[in-house]
């Protein structure tokens, strides 16, 4: 979750809200990925959906049989949607996310025994530090749209 | 909706779960899609990512402000999470999906008060023909894989 944090940042200094994500399978790393969706101007570049990608990529298959997830931030219903498509085993997550977090918060969407794949959910792994990072991101970003704001005015 | 079931017919002559999509804004198409989870390997592959990346590649921005969305299936929980995330306007679907349609069949994500979009939606357009389409091609899988079963049973 360290290194995911570490993706977060990186995300967070690029001006998207900083979430990060891996992949690991039988103790190796196979994927990566940190929200990208300002960056590349794409609504499914989130950190889960291209650490996914890059592990699929690899593998040469769209399962990660086996496979646990990190992600710094409870997952949102397109992302949770991804993870029971791609048949990952566990998902480990900081902070969950109110407003529209999938898996625990308005939906228990990977672990519904409706739906063909369930995952073994853990969360709460450095919560705190997950949570500060956002916080502090969207503390920032309005700060500096009060500043953009005053400039206006002065104008 | 035709153009859609051209598209699941591409799909399905490739392997893949026969579903089409595409995306209009002001009466021109800005995305075209086709499920390609088999071809690409790609757990992220379905129809409905594939034309939202293309719209949204050529738009420059991850929002589809103003947009429709077609599609043969009702959308998954990944697609239908990402139909929300890029703030398409309005859903028109072709047939329930039971086992995992997200928009109708075990959840509603496409407007649920709780999220910070809600799209309209259109269901039953062509419905008939797109369930038909699915129901064929399933068919076909299940006989080709009794063939092997019995070519197998032979050797």
């Amino acid at each position: 979750m360290r290194e995911c944090l570490r993706l977060a940042d990186v995300a967070g200094a690029n001006g998207d809200v900083p979430v990060g994500a891996l992949i690991v399978v039988d103790g190796v790393i196979v994927g990566v990925g940190r929200n990208r969706r300002e960056a590349d101007a794409d609504p499914t570049g989130h950190a889960e959906i291209l650490a996914l990608k890059e592990a699929c990529g690899r593998a040469g298959r769209w399962r990660v049989d086996g496979a646990t997830m990190y992600v710094t931030l409870e997952p949102c219903p397109m992302c949770a949607g991804a993870i029971v498509n791609a048949r990952v085993a566990r998902l480990v997550f900081g902070t969950r996310e109110p407003k529209a977090g999938a898996v625990r918060s308005l939906y228990e969407l990977c672990d519904d025994r409706r739906l063909n794949h369930r995952v073994e959910i853990t969360e709460g792994v450095l919560g705190d530090a997950c949570a500060q990072r956002l916080t502090q991101f969207f503390r920032e970003a309005r700060a500096r749209k009060r500043t953009l704001a005053v400039g206006g005015e002065a104008k």
